[in-house]
């Protein structure tokens, strides 16, 4: 007999399942569009030590669209050069490098490390300063059920979930919260990927318990609910792929060792391993250690003893590699131990209501130092167009290019990790290097995210050949806006356009309006905003066109304009009027107008942007930035039909009687 | 007859009397060296609007060596250029400018515009960090005896201090607390200097009603009380100066004007006067606009009805000036008027246990942007010298300095004020501005910071022509430590010096070690850190020598070095090993060597900290930097001697029993 308060009902327009970072990504977007959404976790708690660190500059960029990114640089560690370690064939360790990229200064960010748990609180920092919606925690999913019959009706609500509060016994108090400053040494494993999944287990204990029950229906379901994800396994996609037969310990620690390179990110190799070393803040250094292989522990099934990983056992391990240096340890923050394979589920999606982000549909490796940033970066592309789609600003198509666009980088991600995991068990020293150099030249790219690599698609109007187009010759649809620093025309302040393009929910027309000086091209400016804001026939023009964000904005485009001219000779209310719009209480917008002008005060702001674009000082461009900061469309200043028809393939138009 | 609880009676190492910026910047202090300290105010909650709003580069320096500059820089609005709007003498406005100063890059930090309520958070949360310490709110000094007979008693509590709480009718609740987002038009003038003294009426009125009391001995006394000082009454200091005949509103709306350079710094003149524009947060901007002269509102004894003034008699003011730009706005934040004046107290302090700080001791025009700036510094100055007295690690006899650095500076705020002001009432529009430019210029290495004029004093050892040392030609004792950005040598992460040079209470000295690749450098370094660590002959040597700072730091002097070789070319480990002191628990100290290299990686990194300096890349120097970043010493490595002196003349030496 179930307890009585089954009773309990609700609906939702989006169920998020889980609240590490993908999950908080998705419900960032939630809580800043408006959108009826509820976000659940097993977790008594949100994390507060070890799990993922590793910031990559592309992440660091959407934080800076989202507002937090100077909290992360206030308190993380920057890794730039790597040291590779290796032996001299004397006994010895010599040092090579240290290695930098070339492309190092293409982001206005550096790689950093962080702890997990601190990018957990600044996230949750910015849902709470945008809306009311809280993490429900020690909450756990326990029955889901899909209505077929109302899949095609945008107000059905096709997902049913019933949801339990864990009893206390299934969710002890205190189990995740080593704090801070711990100093004894952990005295278990942490939750690595050779732990069993407890999901059953949990629901048992908490029914027994009788403890309090939800049902919730939902119009949409987000799974960021990790390697073992109950989401996944409802709509029955499964996790494909192999396990290899490597173990490797991880411990996050304040070292005691005279290896020089100890505070350096890079590699240590012995004939029997490498070692990845990353510093991270509060004098920890994160260490990733091969352990054993699998057949040397247990039968040729490949079974694996887990209790015979122990702490000692990884230090021992690390005093053998690092000879002649020595390493040992009195505060360990965190560890754990897990077992190299790359799983990865075909679809990150089932039919147009239910995704899956994160862990849930690729695990791997964790050395490449991507996990967080691709969970995130998942969690931040199905966000928004689950929020739009929702709010009814854009059609439920777009919804199909989440699986289209993360999928891709998924498998790109275990590419990368299958070269770079192989390379810290096969080969010796000197090539190692070489080879570790390779695999990071071929892979940065796609590592640091300054690609994306996202393909055609309705929210990606690509060129033939991945091009920009002639115009904005390195403005390419479905890669990132190439990051500037940029002057604001009336007040003279900078910012770096990773901070202008906010992510806010709105799709944004960027007017690259060259030489406002020239009256030619003032003229083209004009013509181009009468174009964007006035009816010209049956339809209405792009900004009175699309139904609104309700609640949050009364036109889901944005439109900026960054001029070439310096800053000094042109004036603020010589723009058009759509670039400075007026509110009776407000006032005038200022902040629509940029200007890319070398400012004598900042040498970051150079005024070298339209060059870094490809873009023509006189003549300029226009672009369409996604809400997610993505290039969806590229083309000249004249091209307003072109931009039009792109927007209609995505944006809900107003009903006759709301807009024309 | 008293009520009851008279009879509660406690003792307090420091007291300080007022909780606005001049206050909390000492409290910082009792936080940061775990003093026992309590500060009261009389306010029932913090300021949120109006007030003191500019924020001059060396503040900025101050708050990044506290911790949260990051959190200014995210939130405040850079003003660096000025543009100065005069007649053409045909009706219309033309402009002069930008003007920018040549030493705009002499700091990282450019001038900002953000109010005191946030400055004040993020003080209170600085505290918060390090210490129990909490603002008392709404409670009052009521009486004050001192007890000349323990004056000389270093244990004794000379001060006696009865504080009342003030009652719910004293201290309405939401006086002060107009919310940010506040649209309705304040509805009356906001406390300016207009106001009498609400002290005895607020005691009066809490008195009747028998709130609580409590009788509080304190060892030091700091009045942070603002221009009409109860503290600074009680000890019979006079506040000395003059009052104008000239009358100012200040507002704070959200305009809505044509005027192109309403979202810029700069000042606009006519006939009848000159405004000052200062662009704020959230779209504000502050206008300080002369209303009229007394004589032309009340009779020859100059009386003046402050009732005359309000709101639309401002607005009307700025039309006028603004015209033909058009003036208006819907949102005003905050505003109040004032009458221009200087005062100034002879003394800052009185006897070596009571201290005056900010609009206590010094009033002005806030026209300058300075006043908030002034205070800080007032309250950072006695702030560590009383904190460090009070913890037993410096002699009382430097508490005698802080009247004399401050109250030279607080004379020169005057000065500047009467020259700045004053030309906001003379003058035509052509010579107003070159006018306005000399005065920028003259006094503008006081006004940012960068000079801090602090004479001689043991504190202070200055050479003759006030320069620096042959070894540290830039190194000037009594100035700032001119700010770089170094490398760490173990990480290689970047630090500018403000941040670097941390304000925790302790005397730095910074070993700039030069060239440490060469043997000869490498040995003067050895030798140095040697003659600094052990101890030879009867003294003890300058690391074992004085007593701690109880409960915070064994040593009250860091060591620190910077080195001039390539940041590749010198390991950690080479360091003597007081630069990387090691402890069993946490290992070595990574953060006391450092590298003034250039960095590819960050443009503001450049290696060209020694040129700077003036020191000489092979040879280095040695300089000691006070608890609040001042240059106290500078000289050369092998001057442990005078080094020695010079802290001797401050630090307190262990007892026999303790250090030898």
């Amino acid at each position: 007999m179930e307890p009585a308060n089954d009773n309990v009902e609700s609906k939702t327009d989006v169920l998020i399942i889980g609240a590490g970072p993908s999950g908080l990504m998705a419900a960032y977007w939630m809580a800043r569009c408006g959108i009826n959404a509820r976000i659940v976790d097993k977790r008594g708690t949100k994390v507060f030590t070890g799990q993922a660190d590793g910031l990559r500059s592309r992440t660091l960029e959407l934080f800076d669209s989202i507002g937090f990114q100077h909290r992360v640089h206030q308190e993380g560690h920057v890794a730039v050069e790597a040291n590779f370690w290796v032996p001299d064939g004397k006994g010895n360790l010599i040092r090579q490098g240290p290695h930098c990229s070339s492309k190092v200064n293409e982001s206005p960010f550096r790689n950093m490390l962080l702890n997990q748990g601190r990018i957990e609180r600044f996230l949750l920092d910015s849902i709470q300063e945008h809306s009311d919606l809280q993490v429900e925690r020690g909450v756990i999913a326990e029955t889901f059920e899909y209505h077929n019959e109302v899949d095609d009706d945008p107000m059905g609500y096709p997902i049913t979930v019933k949801l339990r509060t864990l009893s206390d016994e299934a969710n002890p108090p205190g189990l995740h919260m080593a704090g801070p400053n711990q100093s004894a040494v952990a005295s278990g494993v942490a939750p690595g990927n050779l732990l069993p999944d407890d999901w059953i287990e949990l629901i048992a204990k908490s029914k027994a318990k009788e403890t309090k029950t939800e049902i919730i229906k939902a119009k949409y379901l987000i799974g960021c609910d990790g390697a073992h994800s109950w989401t996944r396994k409802q709509v029955n996609i499964p996790l494909e792929g192999s396990t290899t037969d490597h173990i490797w310990g991880v411990i996050d620690v304040v070292p005691i060792s005279n290896f020089p390179d100890i505070r350096r990110l890079g590699t240590v190799t012995h004939a029997s391993g490498t070692i990845l070393v990353i510093p991270r803040e509060r004098n920890m250094v994160r260490l990733y250690v091969p352990v054993q292989t699998i057949e040397a522990s247990a039968a040729s099934e490949g079974r694996f003893d887990r209790s015979k990983i122990t702490l000692e056992m990884i230090k021992g391990r690390v005093q053998a590699i690092f000879a002649p240096y020595t390493f040992d340890f009195q505060i360990c923050d965190w560890w754990t131990a897990y077992q190299i394979g790359q799983r990865i589920a075909p679809t990150f999606s089932k039919g147009s209501r239910i995704f899956l982000a994160g862990d849930a549909v690729h695990t791997h490796s964790p050395k490449v130092g991507l996990g967080m940033n691709m969970s995130m970066q998942d969690g931040f592309n199905i966000g928004w167009k689950v929020a739009l789609v929702a709010a009814g600003a854009a059609q439920a198509s777009i919804l199909g290019t989440y699986d289209a666009e993360r999928h891709r980088l998924a498998e790109m991600l275990l590419d990368f990790d299958r070269h770079w995991s192989g390379l810290f068990t096969d080969g010796d020293g000197e090539s190692k290097t070489r080879n570790m150099i390779k695999v990071v030249e071929l892979f940065e790219d796609f590592a640091e995210g300054r690609n994306s690599f996202y393909g055609t698609s309705e929210l990606v109007w690509k060129l033939e050949n991945d091009e920009g187009p002639p115009a904005a010759r390195h403005m390419i649809p479905g890669e990132r806006f190439p990051p500037v620093k940029l002057r604001m025309q009336a007040d003279g302040n900078l910012r770096w356009t990773t901070r202008l393009l906010e992510s806010d929910g709105r799709f944004r027309v960027v007017i690259l309006a060259g030489d406002v000086r020239t009256a030619t091209q003032k003229d083209r400016l004009l013509v181009l905003t009468q174009h964007l804001s006035k009816s010209d026939g049956k339809q209405g023009a792009v900004l009175d066109r699309y139904a609104p964000i309700v609640g949050c904005f009364d036109c889901v485009i944005d439109v900026i304009a960054i001029h070439s001219a310096p800053w000094t000779e042109v004036e603020f209310f010589d723009f058009p009027e759509i670039l400075r719009p007026f509110d009776p209480v407000q006032g005038w917008k200022y902040d629509k107008v940029w200007c890319d002008d070398a400012c004598i005060w900042d040498r970051d702001c150079d005024g070298k942007g339209y060059e870094r674009w490809g873009v023509d000082r006189l003549l300029g461009a226009m672009v369409v930035v996604r809400p997610d900061q993505y290039i969806g469309w590229a083309g000249e200043l004249q091209e307003v039909d072109e931009l039009t028809r792109y927007l209609d393939g995505i944006l809900i138009q107003k009903t006759a009687n709301e807009g024309l």
